[in-house]
Protein backbone atom coordinates (compact mmCIF):
# COMPACT_ATOMS: atom_id res chain seq x y z
CA UNK A 1 0.00 0.00 0.00
CA UNK A 2 1.47 3.82 -0.79
CA UNK A 3 2.96 5.03 2.46
CA UNK A 4 1.25 8.10 4.00
CA UNK A 5 4.16 10.94 3.84
CA UNK A 6 3.36 14.31 6.25
CA UNK A 7 4.94 17.23 4.77
CA UNK A 8 5.25 19.99 7.43
CA UNK A 9 5.75 23.80 6.18
CA UNK A 10 4.64 24.37 2.76
CA UNK A 11 7.03 27.47 1.55
CA UNK A 12 9.10 27.90 -1.42
CA UNK A 13 10.93 24.51 -1.03
CA UNK A 14 8.18 22.29 0.61
CA UNK A 15 5.83 23.40 -2.32
CA UNK A 16 8.89 22.62 -4.80
CA UNK A 17 9.17 19.32 -3.12
CA UNK A 18 5.59 18.65 -3.52
CA UNK A 19 5.57 18.15 -7.70
CA UNK A 20 8.19 15.35 -7.05
CA UNK A 21 6.92 13.60 -3.58
CA UNK A 22 3.36 13.80 -4.90
CA UNK A 23 3.50 10.63 -7.43
CA UNK A 24 5.06 8.20 -4.53
CA UNK A 25 3.10 8.93 -1.46
CA UNK A 26 -0.20 9.72 -0.02
CA UNK A 27 0.73 13.37 0.70
CA UNK A 28 -0.75 15.32 3.52
CA UNK A 29 0.30 18.96 3.87
CA UNK A 30 0.38 21.40 6.90
CA UNK A 31 1.44 24.78 7.32
CA UNK A 32 -0.09 27.05 10.26
CA UNK A 33 0.89 30.15 8.09
CA UNK A 34 -0.61 29.28 4.87
CA UNK A 35 -3.69 29.48 2.94
CA UNK A 36 -3.22 25.91 1.34
CA UNK A 37 -6.44 25.77 -0.98
CA UNK A 38 -4.55 26.58 -4.57
CA UNK A 39 -1.65 23.96 -3.25
CA UNK A 40 -4.63 21.23 -2.95
CA UNK A 41 -6.20 21.76 -6.01
CA UNK A 42 -2.64 21.66 -7.69
CA UNK A 43 -0.90 18.72 -6.66
CA UNK A 44 -3.86 16.82 -5.64
CA UNK A 45 -2.63 16.27 -1.94
CA UNK A 46 -4.77 16.04 1.27
CA UNK A 47 -4.36 19.19 3.16
CA UNK A 48 -3.88 18.22 6.88
CA UNK A 49 -6.39 20.48 9.20
CA UNK A 50 -3.90 20.15 12.26
CA UNK A 51 -0.54 19.41 12.79
CA UNK A 52 -1.73 16.11 14.53
CA UNK A 53 -2.57 14.55 11.47
CA UNK A 54 0.07 15.64 9.10
CA UNK A 55 2.68 14.00 11.54
CA UNK A 56 1.11 10.68 12.13
CA UNK A 57 2.10 9.52 8.74
CA UNK A 58 4.41 6.79 8.04
CA UNK A 59 6.73 9.66 6.98
CA UNK A 60 7.08 13.24 8.21
CA UNK A 61 9.03 15.61 6.04
CA UNK A 62 9.56 19.09 8.41
CA UNK A 63 10.18 21.83 5.84
CA UNK A 64 10.26 24.79 8.17
CA UNK A 65 13.31 27.02 8.83
CA UNK A 66 16.08 25.91 10.64
CA UNK A 67 14.66 28.36 13.13
CA UNK A 68 11.53 26.86 13.84
CA UNK A 69 12.56 23.24 14.31
CA UNK A 70 13.34 22.97 17.81
CA UNK A 71 9.47 24.29 18.37
CA UNK A 72 8.01 22.19 16.00
CA UNK A 73 9.66 18.75 17.13
CA UNK A 74 8.95 18.84 20.84
CA UNK A 75 5.36 19.66 19.48
CA UNK A 76 5.05 16.91 17.08
CA UNK A 77 6.97 14.20 19.68
CA UNK A 78 4.03 12.75 21.35
CA UNK A 79 2.14 12.13 17.75
CA UNK A 80 4.65 10.25 16.01
CA UNK A 81 3.93 6.56 14.74
CA UNK A 82 6.42 4.24 16.07
CA UNK A 83 8.62 2.96 13.08
CA UNK A 84 8.20 6.41 11.28
CA UNK A 85 10.84 8.45 9.76
CA UNK A 86 11.03 11.52 9.99
CA UNK A 87 13.40 13.91 7.89
CA UNK A 88 14.40 17.29 7.67
CA UNK A 89 15.61 19.44 4.53
CA UNK A 90 17.36 22.44 6.52
CA UNK A 91 20.12 24.17 5.02
CA UNK A 92 22.96 23.69 7.83
CA UNK A 93 23.00 20.37 9.45
CA UNK A 94 24.40 19.94 12.32
CA UNK A 95 21.85 22.25 14.38
CA UNK A 96 18.71 20.30 13.12
CA UNK A 97 20.79 17.26 13.94
CA UNK A 98 20.99 17.99 17.26
CA UNK A 99 17.11 19.26 17.91
CA UNK A 100 16.11 15.81 16.45
CA UNK A 101 18.01 13.78 17.94
CA UNK A 102 17.36 15.48 21.47
CA UNK A 103 13.36 16.30 20.78
CA UNK A 104 12.46 12.89 19.15
CA UNK A 105 11.33 9.54 20.90
CA UNK A 106 13.79 6.71 20.27
CA UNK A 107 10.84 4.56 18.37
CA UNK A 108 11.52 6.72 15.52
CA UNK A 109 14.04 6.59 12.35
CA UNK A 110 15.76 10.12 11.60
CA UNK A 111 17.62 10.78 8.37
CA UNK A 112 19.01 14.20 7.94
CA UNK A 113 19.51 15.71 4.42
CA UNK A 114 19.84 18.53 2.50
CA UNK A 115 19.18 19.21 -1.35
CA UNK A 116 21.53 21.29 -2.67
CA UNK A 117 19.04 22.79 -4.81
CA UNK A 118 15.91 24.61 -5.15
CA UNK A 119 13.10 26.06 -6.62
CA UNK A 120 15.27 28.12 -9.18
CA UNK A 121 18.32 25.46 -9.86
CA UNK A 122 15.67 23.11 -9.91
CA UNK A 123 12.92 24.49 -12.61
CA UNK A 124 14.19 21.91 -15.19
CA UNK A 125 13.81 18.83 -13.27
CA UNK A 126 16.10 17.62 -9.99
CA UNK A 127 17.80 14.20 -12.06
CA UNK A 128 21.01 14.54 -11.55
CA UNK A 129 21.47 17.21 -8.64
CA UNK A 130 23.30 16.80 -5.22
CA UNK A 131 21.17 16.00 -1.90
CA UNK A 132 24.03 15.74 0.75
CA UNK A 133 22.31 13.17 3.37
CA UNK A 134 23.61 12.26 7.27
CA UNK A 135 22.02 9.02 9.02
CA UNK A 136 20.98 9.62 12.51
CA UNK A 137 19.11 7.27 13.87
CA UNK A 138 17.44 3.77 12.62
CA UNK A 139 17.27 1.18 10.14
CA UNK A 140 15.32 3.18 6.87
CA UNK A 141 18.29 5.08 6.11
CA UNK A 142 19.17 2.66 3.30
CA UNK A 143 15.84 2.97 2.12
CA UNK A 144 15.66 7.10 1.90
CA UNK A 145 18.92 6.72 0.10
CA UNK A 146 17.77 4.36 -2.64
CA UNK A 147 14.70 5.99 -3.45
CA UNK A 148 16.11 9.32 -3.81
CA UNK A 149 18.99 7.53 -6.21
CA UNK A 150 15.96 5.39 -8.06
CA UNK A 151 13.24 7.08 -7.64
CA UNK A 152 13.87 10.96 -7.97
CA UNK A 153 17.66 10.47 -9.99
CA UNK A 154 19.41 12.62 -7.19
CA UNK A 155 22.79 11.95 -6.72
CA UNK A 156 23.16 11.33 -3.33
CA UNK A 157 26.06 12.46 -0.99
CA UNK A 158 26.50 10.27 2.18
CA UNK A 159 28.13 12.73 4.28
CA UNK A 160 28.13 13.84 8.17
CA UNK A 161 26.49 17.02 9.68
CA UNK A 162 29.62 18.00 10.20
CA UNK A 163 31.47 17.47 7.03
CA UNK A 164 28.61 18.91 5.57
CA UNK A 165 28.62 22.09 8.06
CA UNK A 166 31.98 22.75 6.71
CA UNK A 167 31.89 22.53 3.06
CA UNK A 168 28.55 24.20 3.04
CA UNK A 169 29.57 27.63 5.07
CA UNK A 170 31.50 28.06 1.86
CA UNK A 171 29.06 26.56 -0.86
CA UNK A 172 26.41 28.41 0.54
CA UNK A 173 28.08 31.52 2.67
CA UNK A 174 30.17 32.32 0.20
CA UNK A 175 27.58 32.56 -3.18
CA UNK A 176 24.62 34.11 -0.79
CA UNK A 177 27.45 37.32 0.35
CA UNK A 178 28.88 37.02 -3.29
CA UNK A 179 24.99 37.55 -4.54
CA UNK A 180 24.38 40.18 -1.40
CA UNK A 181 27.05 42.54 -2.65
CA UNK A 182 26.75 41.96 -6.56
CA UNK A 183 22.59 42.62 -6.01
CA UNK A 184 23.34 45.57 -4.09
CA UNK A 185 25.41 47.16 -6.68
CA UNK A 186 22.91 46.50 -9.38
CA UNK A 187 24.85 46.01 -12.37
CA UNK A 188 21.71 44.11 -14.03
CA UNK A 189 21.82 46.88 -17.05
CA UNK A 190 25.24 45.61 -19.00
CA UNK A 191 25.10 44.73 -22.37
CA UNK A 192 28.88 43.98 -22.96
CA UNK A 193 29.29 40.70 -21.33
CA UNK A 194 31.93 37.89 -21.10
CA UNK A 195 31.06 34.11 -20.42
CA UNK A 196 32.49 34.89 -16.87
CA UNK A 197 30.29 37.57 -16.25
CA UNK A 198 27.31 35.56 -17.74
CA UNK A 199 28.08 32.70 -15.29
CA UNK A 200 28.08 35.26 -12.47
CA UNK A 201 24.95 36.71 -12.85
CA UNK A 202 23.62 33.10 -13.62
CA UNK A 203 24.74 32.14 -10.25
CA UNK A 204 23.33 35.13 -8.38
CA UNK A 205 20.16 35.05 -9.53
CA UNK A 206 19.58 31.17 -8.46
CA UNK A 207 20.01 32.95 -5.20
CA UNK A 208 19.11 36.03 -5.04
CA UNK A 209 15.34 35.52 -4.50
CA UNK A 210 15.80 33.41 -1.56
CA UNK A 211 14.26 34.56 1.62
CA UNK A 212 16.22 36.78 4.13
CA UNK A 213 15.23 33.78 6.87
CA UNK A 214 17.28 31.47 4.38
CA UNK A 215 20.08 33.78 4.38
CA UNK A 216 20.16 34.30 8.03
CA UNK A 217 19.72 30.45 8.71
CA UNK A 218 22.63 30.31 6.41
CA UNK A 219 24.82 32.94 7.97
CA UNK A 220 24.54 32.39 11.07
CA UNK A 221 23.11 28.70 11.61
CA UNK A 222 26.04 26.94 10.64
CA UNK A 223 29.09 27.63 13.47
CA UNK A 224 31.80 26.95 10.71
CA UNK A 225 30.72 30.29 8.24
CA UNK A 226 31.97 32.81 10.14
CA UNK A 227 35.17 31.30 9.43
CA UNK A 228 34.25 31.57 5.58
CA UNK A 229 32.75 34.63 6.18
CA UNK A 230 36.41 36.38 7.44
CA UNK A 231 38.00 34.55 5.08
CA UNK A 232 36.18 36.16 2.37
CA UNK A 233 36.08 39.26 3.83
CA UNK A 234 39.90 39.15 4.77
CA UNK A 235 40.69 38.46 1.56
CA UNK A 236 38.67 41.17 -0.03
CA UNK A 237 40.02 43.26 2.39
CA UNK A 238 43.91 42.44 1.40
CA UNK A 239 43.42 42.57 -2.50
CA UNK A 240 41.61 46.12 -1.98
CA UNK A 241 44.52 47.03 -0.15
CA UNK A 242 47.26 45.61 -2.92
CA UNK A 243 44.88 47.06 -5.36
CA UNK A 244 45.24 50.53 -3.83
CA UNK A 245 49.54 50.44 -3.44
CA UNK A 246 49.96 49.20 -6.67
CA UNK A 247 47.86 52.69 -7.97
CA UNK A 248 49.93 54.52 -5.62
CA UNK A 249 53.28 52.96 -6.85
CA UNK A 250 52.15 54.36 -10.13
CA UNK A 251 51.33 57.84 -9.24
CA UNK A 252 47.61 57.25 -9.73
CA UNK A 253 45.07 59.10 -7.50
CA UNK A 254 43.56 55.67 -7.05
CA UNK B 1 44.05 37.59 -53.64
CA UNK B 2 43.69 36.88 -49.71
CA UNK B 3 44.94 39.63 -47.66
CA UNK B 4 48.00 39.53 -45.64
CA UNK B 5 47.21 40.05 -41.79
CA UNK B 6 50.24 41.10 -39.69
CA UNK B 7 50.04 39.72 -35.85
CA UNK B 8 52.08 41.28 -33.80
CA UNK B 9 52.08 39.84 -30.19
CA UNK B 10 51.73 36.14 -30.06
CA UNK B 11 50.71 35.38 -26.07
CA UNK B 12 48.16 33.64 -24.86
CA UNK B 13 45.16 35.40 -26.74
CA UNK B 14 47.40 36.48 -30.01
CA UNK B 15 47.83 32.02 -30.10
CA UNK B 16 44.45 31.45 -29.30
CA UNK B 17 43.18 34.14 -32.44
CA UNK B 18 45.57 32.86 -34.77
CA UNK B 19 43.83 29.02 -35.67
CA UNK B 20 40.42 31.55 -36.56
CA UNK B 21 42.46 33.78 -38.20
CA UNK B 22 44.61 31.64 -40.62
CA UNK B 23 42.26 30.29 -43.06
CA UNK B 24 41.03 33.57 -43.96
CA UNK B 25 44.68 35.70 -44.39
CA UNK B 26 47.80 35.28 -45.25
CA UNK B 27 49.09 35.91 -41.72
CA UNK B 28 52.45 36.76 -40.69
CA UNK B 29 53.06 36.93 -37.02
CA UNK B 30 55.72 39.24 -35.24
CA UNK B 31 56.57 38.17 -31.36
CA UNK B 32 59.96 40.17 -29.88
CA UNK B 33 59.44 38.38 -26.60
CA UNK B 34 58.75 34.74 -28.03
CA UNK B 35 60.27 31.65 -29.81
CA UNK B 36 57.28 30.93 -32.52
CA UNK B 37 58.69 27.96 -34.32
CA UNK B 38 55.88 25.77 -32.81
CA UNK B 39 53.13 28.22 -34.01
CA UNK B 40 54.84 28.27 -37.67
CA UNK B 41 54.26 24.25 -37.70
CA UNK B 42 50.94 24.47 -35.47
CA UNK B 43 49.41 26.67 -37.62
CA UNK B 44 51.13 26.78 -41.00
CA UNK B 45 51.95 30.31 -40.66
CA UNK B 46 54.60 32.76 -42.06
CA UNK B 47 57.07 34.38 -39.32
CA UNK B 48 58.17 37.69 -39.57
CA UNK B 49 61.47 38.01 -39.11
CA UNK B 50 61.30 41.68 -38.01
CA UNK B 51 58.78 44.52 -36.90
CA UNK B 52 58.36 46.08 -40.17
CA UNK B 53 57.58 42.98 -42.15
CA UNK B 54 54.74 42.23 -40.03
CA UNK B 55 53.53 45.49 -39.68
CA UNK B 56 53.82 45.97 -43.52
CA UNK B 57 50.56 43.91 -44.08
CA UNK B 58 47.32 44.68 -45.33
CA UNK B 59 45.74 44.39 -41.31
CA UNK B 60 47.61 45.00 -38.68
CA UNK B 61 46.41 43.07 -35.24
CA UNK B 62 47.81 44.78 -32.45
CA UNK B 63 47.67 41.65 -29.83
CA UNK B 64 50.53 43.31 -26.90
CA UNK B 65 49.69 44.16 -23.26
CA UNK B 66 48.31 47.42 -23.56
CA UNK B 67 51.13 48.78 -21.46
CA UNK B 68 53.14 48.39 -24.60
CA UNK B 69 50.62 49.77 -26.98
CA UNK B 70 52.27 53.41 -26.62
CA UNK B 71 55.57 52.21 -28.00
CA UNK B 72 54.57 49.69 -30.18
CA UNK B 73 52.51 52.81 -32.04
CA UNK B 74 55.55 54.81 -32.21
CA UNK B 75 57.85 51.94 -33.85
CA UNK B 76 55.32 50.82 -36.31
CA UNK B 77 53.74 54.32 -37.64
CA UNK B 78 56.41 55.55 -40.47
CA UNK B 79 55.93 51.42 -42.02
CA UNK B 80 52.60 50.75 -42.36
CA UNK B 81 50.88 50.96 -45.57
CA UNK B 82 48.27 53.16 -46.61
CA UNK B 83 44.81 52.16 -47.01
CA UNK B 84 45.86 49.31 -44.10
CA UNK B 85 43.34 48.40 -41.42
CA UNK B 86 44.64 48.44 -37.35
CA UNK B 87 42.95 46.44 -35.00
CA UNK B 88 43.63 46.49 -31.33
CA UNK B 89 42.28 43.57 -29.34
CA UNK B 90 42.79 45.32 -25.46
CA UNK B 91 40.85 44.60 -22.91
CA UNK B 92 40.36 48.46 -21.73
CA UNK B 93 39.27 50.55 -24.89
CA UNK B 94 39.63 54.43 -24.08
CA UNK B 95 43.61 54.27 -23.20
CA UNK B 96 44.29 52.35 -26.50
CA UNK B 97 42.01 54.67 -28.91
CA UNK B 98 44.08 57.53 -27.55
CA UNK B 99 47.19 55.73 -28.45
CA UNK B 100 46.38 54.52 -31.92
CA UNK B 101 44.72 58.04 -32.70
CA UNK B 102 47.92 60.09 -31.40
CA UNK B 103 50.78 57.93 -32.90
CA UNK B 104 48.96 56.21 -36.50
CA UNK B 105 49.25 58.14 -39.91
CA UNK B 106 46.03 59.96 -40.85
CA UNK B 107 46.56 57.62 -44.20
CA UNK B 108 45.86 54.43 -42.29
CA UNK B 109 42.44 52.89 -40.99
CA UNK B 110 41.52 52.27 -37.19
CA UNK B 111 38.92 49.90 -35.42
CA UNK B 112 39.50 49.24 -31.57
CA UNK B 113 37.95 45.69 -30.57
CA UNK B 114 37.55 43.76 -27.45
CA UNK B 115 36.57 40.29 -28.26
CA UNK B 116 34.57 39.41 -24.85
CA UNK B 117 36.16 36.27 -24.73
CA UNK B 118 39.74 34.54 -24.70
CA UNK B 119 41.49 30.79 -24.56
CA UNK B 120 39.38 29.64 -21.64
CA UNK B 121 35.83 30.73 -22.94
CA UNK B 122 36.41 30.30 -26.51
CA UNK B 123 37.93 26.66 -26.28
CA UNK B 124 35.12 24.77 -27.55
CA UNK B 125 34.42 27.44 -30.20
CA UNK B 126 33.97 31.35 -30.41
CA UNK B 127 30.29 31.43 -32.90
CA UNK B 128 27.84 32.77 -30.71
CA UNK B 129 30.28 34.91 -28.11
CA UNK B 130 30.50 38.60 -27.61
CA UNK B 131 33.20 41.20 -29.60
CA UNK B 132 33.10 45.09 -28.75
CA UNK B 133 33.54 47.05 -31.46
CA UNK B 134 34.92 51.00 -31.84
CA UNK B 135 35.06 52.93 -35.37
CA UNK B 136 37.79 55.51 -35.10
CA UNK B 137 39.18 56.46 -38.31
CA UNK B 138 38.54 55.17 -41.90
CA UNK B 139 36.12 53.75 -43.58
CA UNK B 140 36.64 49.72 -43.47
CA UNK B 141 34.95 49.96 -39.70
CA UNK B 142 31.49 47.95 -42.23
CA UNK B 143 33.99 45.51 -43.57
CA UNK B 144 35.64 44.63 -40.08
CA UNK B 145 32.16 44.18 -38.91
CA UNK B 146 30.90 41.79 -41.25
CA UNK B 147 33.99 39.29 -41.63
CA UNK B 148 33.40 39.33 -37.86
CA UNK B 149 29.59 38.63 -37.73
CA UNK B 150 29.52 36.71 -41.43
CA UNK B 151 32.83 34.71 -40.99
CA UNK B 152 33.64 34.35 -37.35
CA UNK B 153 29.72 34.43 -36.65
CA UNK B 154 30.42 36.75 -33.71
CA UNK B 155 28.13 38.54 -31.97
CA UNK B 156 29.14 42.18 -33.00
CA UNK B 157 28.28 44.70 -30.10
CA UNK B 158 28.94 48.56 -31.68
CA UNK B 159 29.93 50.49 -29.12
CA UNK B 160 31.82 53.71 -27.81
CA UNK B 161 35.27 53.40 -26.50
CA UNK B 162 33.93 55.26 -23.12
CA UNK B 163 30.57 52.97 -22.86
CA UNK B 164 32.56 49.86 -23.17
CA UNK B 165 35.42 51.34 -20.23
CA UNK B 166 31.87 52.08 -18.23
CA UNK B 167 30.60 48.21 -18.42
CA UNK B 168 33.76 46.29 -18.33
CA UNK B 169 34.87 48.05 -15.88
CA UNK B 170 32.06 46.13 -13.94
CA UNK B 171 32.21 43.06 -16.20
CA UNK B 172 35.71 42.32 -16.37
CA UNK B 173 36.92 44.13 -12.69
CA UNK B 174 34.41 42.65 -10.67
CA UNK B 175 34.99 39.29 -11.65
CA UNK B 176 38.61 38.94 -11.79
CA UNK B 177 38.24 40.99 -8.11
CA UNK B 178 36.04 38.02 -7.19
CA UNK B 179 38.06 35.46 -8.40
CA UNK B 180 41.09 36.47 -6.70
CA UNK B 181 39.25 36.41 -3.84
CA UNK B 182 37.87 33.08 -4.42
CA UNK B 183 41.28 31.84 -5.81
CA UNK B 184 43.19 33.27 -2.32
CA UNK B 185 40.67 31.50 0.11
CA UNK B 186 41.42 27.93 -1.57
CA UNK B 187 38.09 26.15 -1.93
CA UNK B 188 38.89 24.02 -4.63
CA UNK B 189 38.82 20.34 -2.79
CA UNK B 190 34.46 20.57 -2.08
CA UNK B 191 31.95 17.58 -3.18
CA UNK B 192 28.84 18.89 -1.75
CA UNK B 193 28.12 21.70 -4.55
CA UNK B 194 25.03 23.80 -5.65
CA UNK B 195 24.26 24.90 -9.08
CA UNK B 196 25.30 28.34 -7.65
CA UNK B 197 28.77 26.93 -6.44
CA UNK B 198 29.34 25.27 -9.58
CA UNK B 199 28.68 28.22 -11.99
CA UNK B 200 30.65 30.60 -9.26
CA UNK B 201 33.65 27.47 -9.69
CA UNK B 202 33.30 27.89 -13.94
CA UNK B 203 33.26 31.52 -13.88
CA UNK B 204 36.36 31.84 -12.07
CA UNK B 205 38.05 28.80 -13.62
CA UNK B 206 37.69 31.08 -16.81
CA UNK B 207 39.59 34.31 -15.60
CA UNK B 208 42.04 32.45 -12.85
CA UNK B 209 44.82 31.74 -14.76
CA UNK B 210 44.74 35.23 -16.81
CA UNK B 211 48.09 36.65 -17.08
CA UNK B 212 49.30 39.12 -14.28
CA UNK B 213 49.51 41.74 -16.85
CA UNK B 214 45.65 41.54 -18.22
CA UNK B 215 44.65 41.74 -14.56
CA UNK B 216 46.49 45.09 -13.61
CA UNK B 217 45.20 46.34 -17.39
CA UNK B 218 42.09 45.44 -16.44
CA UNK B 219 41.71 47.19 -12.66
CA UNK B 220 43.98 50.00 -13.50
CA UNK B 221 44.05 51.02 -17.26
CA UNK B 222 40.44 51.64 -17.34
CA UNK B 223 39.13 55.01 -16.13
CA UNK B 224 36.15 53.83 -14.91
CA UNK B 225 37.20 50.27 -12.47
CA UNK B 226 37.98 52.89 -9.43
CA UNK B 227 33.96 53.24 -9.15
CA UNK B 228 33.59 49.49 -10.12
CA UNK B 229 36.06 48.62 -7.05
CA UNK B 230 34.89 51.50 -4.62
CA UNK B 231 31.23 50.19 -4.75
CA UNK B 232 32.30 46.50 -4.74
CA UNK B 233 34.36 46.89 -1.64
CA UNK B 234 32.25 49.02 0.12
CA UNK B 235 29.11 46.81 -0.70
CA UNK B 236 31.12 43.81 1.21
CA UNK B 237 31.91 46.52 3.99
CA UNK B 238 28.29 47.26 4.50
CA UNK B 239 27.25 43.43 4.70
CA UNK B 240 29.95 42.52 6.85
CA UNK B 241 28.91 44.94 9.26
CA UNK B 242 25.31 44.77 9.18
CA UNK B 243 25.98 40.56 9.54
CA UNK B 244 28.56 41.55 12.45
CA UNK B 245 25.51 43.38 13.96
CA UNK B 246 23.03 40.58 13.75
CA UNK B 247 25.39 37.78 15.22
CA UNK B 248 25.75 41.13 18.06
CA UNK B 249 21.77 41.05 18.22
CA UNK B 250 21.52 37.43 18.97
CA UNK B 251 24.00 37.45 21.38
CA UNK B 252 26.28 35.55 19.56
CA UNK B 253 29.94 35.76 19.75
CA UNK B 254 30.76 36.85 15.95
Amino acid sequence: MTKSLGLIGCGAFGTFMLRHLAPFFRVRVFDRFRDLDGIRQTYNVEIAATLETACTADIVVLAVPVQQLDELTVAIAPHLRPGAIILDVASVKLKPAAILARNLPANVDIVCTHPLFGPQSGKNGIAGLNIAVCPLRGQSYACVVAFLRERLGLKVIETTAERHDRELAYVQGLTHLIAKILVQIDVSDIKQTTRTWELLMQSVEIVRYDSEELFQAIESENPYVGEAKTRFFDAARALEARLSNHAADNGEAG
